[in-house]
């Protein structure tokens, strides 16, 4: 016989729990019978004490049963996928996940709306007129199966590690969400119950990250990449800088827009430059050589594969992007090098103008948001566009351009050290 | 404004919690706006992190200030209670309230019922004919005001101090029971709230304690006196040894039986002693000089005082006491001198015999316990009774006599050492 009591005390007391009492715990918290308070107890335990590897794989395995399991197993093609810790301009799964299915691979992706100042991917690709996130299972398997779409990006459904939905919830609003192996958990029995036979990981660091220092997402990372293995999906992950936004733009149609650059063999270098990344680690991790990414961009390919998916889930690839009613230009008070643009500014500003949402279940706006003329490193003129703002709503200018207050940093001489895109990466 | 996350965090990361945060998150639980979650994820935050001083002594306020605070300042004498942590036939009270009240002060106690293997001492006196629990505040005064009566043990009301009684259910399924400054908190507030001028603890240390290392103990009283004195409570508290069980009793009849035995100049040694020595302490605390309260046991004084203040609360000190209807003798298996008799298995098998609850509200049997032919110390010969189990419900036994298998050691030529009864005295 367990009591959630005695669960609660072995943490509190520095031990780590058993099989059993991970199992009954979060059974039991599914059921009803573990109270919240209870589990919220537990939750700081365990953010006060951590949990061994051995704990937070049964953790995880734990949450994955307390709902239903994705067996893509029996495609013909590999399936593999990538998950953002997220970021500001994190548009990267948009290019991706049609470039990798492109070069031979089925990408299966549930994906999440966005909360506070980092976009959410569903609320981007709603931003295409008639474009549905969700799906049942048999047509995503079918649509996998598709050689001309092999890629699904959909909502996850309700029926998807529960118990996790249940307990993030409860840990978004006691305090409880800064525990490595309780973030690790939750992220990945949601990669792992999706079924994927490998996942390629982009963990963000800096300003706008949810982490902001290398040692915390190296940790993270790790404990990722450990449970992943431990449930035998092929699991590695990139380190990946978020000091400031990926692209020009921030913003759920704007991204869109710049992700089909991207497809056109155009975009970003950054944005170009980590989606081919992420692609070579994913083909690899899929045990696809010898195709090069780069070739799929270039000569249109990906995009082909983009409008087949689009059009896969309802989505017209051809129709105009919603745009913002108001727009408000930020300019450059003075001549030099852009030496830094702050992404969690840029991410807050985005968000205020109507970009992301403060509470589960708001709308967003699809127009809304923030181009950038300038990334750090470029030269400035004194009165040149810095920034747009988009949105339907403007009386959220004096808001958004009060969090851009103190966002970037020109100097008159200044010599800009580019720094890297990619800070690491993590594999079993 | 505050939220509950903000102060949840702040204590979490190690932060002393401001005045304003702790009044706003009580007055907020108590009204029902911090979910019990929330506060159940702070009071572990609490039990890893501590509380300064300060933040202690604002936490009681708090709780007091939640309910009603009763004042007994313009009383004729001086009001002094004792509180004790729990032990084993801890009968304590029972002679010393009127033993005081004999001497001159007036003793405002507000008590509890038992839980688990400590007795409570509404418990013992209920079962007494007639006797009632709950008398209202103006009742209470009066009877405080008549020298003839000058004491009353009763229930807390609903209003003293709420906030606290809701925590110590919500701390009580949530792991959180351990924690110095909450349970010198959840002590003191009561006690403070009732609206005594002094207050003479009793912190027991030992098996059949609550905390069963001394320094635990030492910290807990300092914690309470601190409270008491940052309240303007003058208090004291003595550490008090409870490895074995006070007196020849456990249980609640058999204990008011042997409390008679004691207000009639008699009992045992030990329970005597303790009480003369608190009764010593609270005759101090009220400014009471010249009187020696072993006077008024051996002159009969107390036992007036006892019989006006049972019958002021509706009691017949004349009836015969509950007696169980089944009793069973454990009898020495070897002859020696009685080493140890463990309190926590006696305290364990007179709940199981049906002295105690399980739960909050159950039922006790008021002749249920277990008597104690011998003391540590005494000489034993083999097969003579070394205690009485008294029931009503006779299935209990087998519960009782295993919980009691390891309870005692005889030793054939055993050198016993007595041990202080009182281990360390803490003041302001």
């Amino acid at each position: 016989m367990h009591s959630a009591v005695d669960v609660i005390r072995a943490k509190r007391d520095g031990g780590e729990l058993s099989d059993a009492q991970i199992d009954w715990v979060v059974a039991a918290f599914t059921r009803g019978e573990v109270a919240d308070e209870q589990m919220a107890a537990l939750a700081m335990a365990i953010v006060w004490r951590g949990m061994s590897r051995r704990e937070t794989a049964r953790w995880t395995n734990a949450m994955i049963d307390s709902g239903q399991r994705l067996d893509f197993s029996g495609l013909a093609r590999p399936t593999v996928d990538k998950h953002s810790t997220g970021g500001v301009g994190d548009k990267i799964t948009l290019p991706l996940s049609p470039l990798v299915a492109a070069c031979g691979a089925a990408v299966p992706q549930l994906s999440g709306r966005g909360l506070g100042h980092t976009g959410g991917t569903l609320d981007k690709l709603e931003a295409i007129a008639g474009w549905q996130a969700d799906i049942s299972a048999e047509r995503m398997r079918e649509l996998l199966t598709d050689p001309a779409v092999g890629a699904v990006v959909c909502a996850a459904g309700a029926d998807l590690a529960p118990a996790d939905k249940r307990l993030y919830a409860l840990r978004d609003v006691t305090g409880t969400v800064e525990s490595i192996p309780l973030i690790a958990s939750s992220i990945m029995s949601k990669k792992i119950a999706e079924g994927t036979g490998a996942l390629v990981l982009d963990v963000k660091v800096g300003s706008g990250a949810f982490l902001k220092r290398e040692d915390q997402a190296r940790e993270l990372a790790t404990a990722m990449v450990e449970l992943g293995t431990d449930a035998g999906v092929r699991t590695v992950a990139l380190l990946t800088a978020m000091d400031t936004p990926l692209g020009h733009t921030a913003g759920n149609s704007l991204e869109v827009a710049e992700s089909l650059d991207v497809l056109a063999g155009g975009g970003p270098p950054d944005v170009v430059d980590l989606t081919l990344a992420l692609a070579r680690e994913m083909l690899a991790q899929a045990g696809i050589d010898g195709i090069d990414p780069a070739d799929a961009l270039a000569d249109g390919r990906a995009m082909d594969q983009w409008r087949n998916m689009i059009r896969a889930q309802g989505g017209d690839p051809d129709a105009d992007l919603p745009q913002a009613r108001h727009t408000e230009c930020v300019r450059a008070s003075e001549s030099g090098t852009l030496m830094r643009l702050d992404a969690l500014a840029v991410g807050l500003a985005a968000w205020r103008l109507g970009a992301g949402r403060a509470r589960q279940g708001d709308p967003v706006q699809a127009g809304a948001g923030i181009e950038m003329h300038a990334k750090p490193g470029d030269s400035i003129k004194r009165g040149q566009p810095l920034l747009t703002l988009h949105t339907d709503t403007p009386d959220a200018f004096p808001g958004a351009l009060e969090a851009l207050r103190d966002a970037y940093t020109i100097t008159p001489d200044g010599e800009f050290a580019p720094a890297p895109l990619i800070l690491g990466r993590i594999t079993a």
